[in-house]
């Protein structure tokens, strides 16, 4: 067992308190205990959890439960986001393997990273996944590419027990300067709320996509939060003050 | 996908037909789909598989069933067997990630290899594990190492289907020589038989462990066909042949 700091496992909107139970269960297998939940379906505790977890009972009663996905990775500083599907995103792409080797550099700059697991029938949506810096796919059979949620937490979980020294894909400057999320989220629905009363958003229907792309735009900066923070003050000026 | 062999996954006295089902989802994740089941508690088919397997029906319509491990392993010409307690056997242990490079070598040899899985609650018992060549061991958390036996099973197929270039621990001169498990069972069986018939199980209360011991002495000793054949010659010689 080693005392090297944990990613958190972020399930999203899971539908059955059995995966969340089996969920438990794997991690403990390769020594996560950081469990977040946002919004189950059936609410939270359930009941169906503890059965499934098969004696991982600590990973459940120290679960935390949130409502969007924003506050869930609040005080992440990087985010990874489980697909399968090809999302078509402007994002960089890390198989678990991959990913270990980043979360280690990070963790040691003291960095929290939250791993975003969708829910069992439909996986993450777009704009769940607009709010990872990057997304986490394992290489499976395109064939038969539907993986159970426990099977795809401990994929991840037994990647990074393995502790493999892959050579990861960021400077470690780079990533001690990185925003946690709740800044970056801050700066979008700053952006946002201004464009909107502003007129930005001609049409409703488009909205929703626009809003994403922009998401995407300020996610992959990259930026720290000296960054955000002059972006705000950017915005704040554009938005407020009188063109001369 | 890939076209190379695959190695067979036997379910030794699985409990559950849900876990069988998710066995076979696991598997056709990976690409795998020879499956072997030896002696399910419920019987087979069993109607609890299909709802689990959540699509991989091929696999459970093409799953073979036997009544022993011998017989479920008897083409086979290397055999793992999956464990997570150390069991004290004089057998080389090898990781998911170690034992994929001697089965690639091994299947190029056109040699069929057999993976076995014990029953949800108990694991593989010593008998079961003495007609292996190699242990096979998932590293996992020390505190909590009880995995669920679809997980066990995705976490080997996994392994396989990233093939990654692991050094192999035989030598393919070796492996090609090796000979089937039923010519080794067969040669195992007339020892015993005759051992008996010779009075060398004096106590009945040993005699298992015993007969284990045998085994894990004739498994180890990697034989070729030839070599078993010369070793019946020898046993048929020494019991049946007067002493000068």
């Amino acid at each position: 067992m080693t005392d090297r700091p944990q990613p958190i496992i972020i399930l999203v909107r899971p539908q059955l308190g059995e995966n969340i139970g089996k969920t438990a269960r794997a991690m403990l297998n390769f020594g996560l205990s950081n469990l977040r939940i946002v919004a189950p379906r059936d609410g939270w505790p359930n009941p169906n959890a503890g059965p499934s977890a098969a004696g991982a009972d600590d990973v459940l009663d120290g679960a935390e439960l949130f409502d969007t996905v924003e506050e869930a990775v609040a005080d992440c500083v990087m985010v990874y986001a489980t697909t399968v599907r090809d999302r078509d995103m402007p994002k960089p792409v890390a198989t678990p393997a991959e990913a270990v080797g980043a979360i280690n550099l990070l963790e040691k700059a003291e960095g929290r990273v939250g791993i975003l697991f969708g829910p069992e029938r439909s996986g993450l949506t777009n704009d769940d996944v607009a709010l990872a810096d990057t997304v986490l796919t394992v290489p499976v059979n395109p064939k038969f590419s539907s993986l159970n949620l426990a099977q795809a937490v401990i994929l991840f979980a037994y990647e990074w027990y393995q502790d493999k020294d892959v050579t990861p894909q960021y400077q470690s400057a780079y990533l001690e300067g990185k925003a946690p999320k709740e800044l970056l989220v801050g700066l979008m629905e700053q952006l946002e709320k201004e464009l909107e009363q502003h007129g930005y958003f001609r049409s409703a229907g488009r909205r929703d996509t626009q809003v994403r792309m922009l998401r995407n735009l300020l996610q992959n900066m990259e930026l720290s939060a000296q960054d955000v923070a002059t972006f705000r003050g950017i915005i704040k000026s554009l938005s407020t003050g009188r063109p001369l």
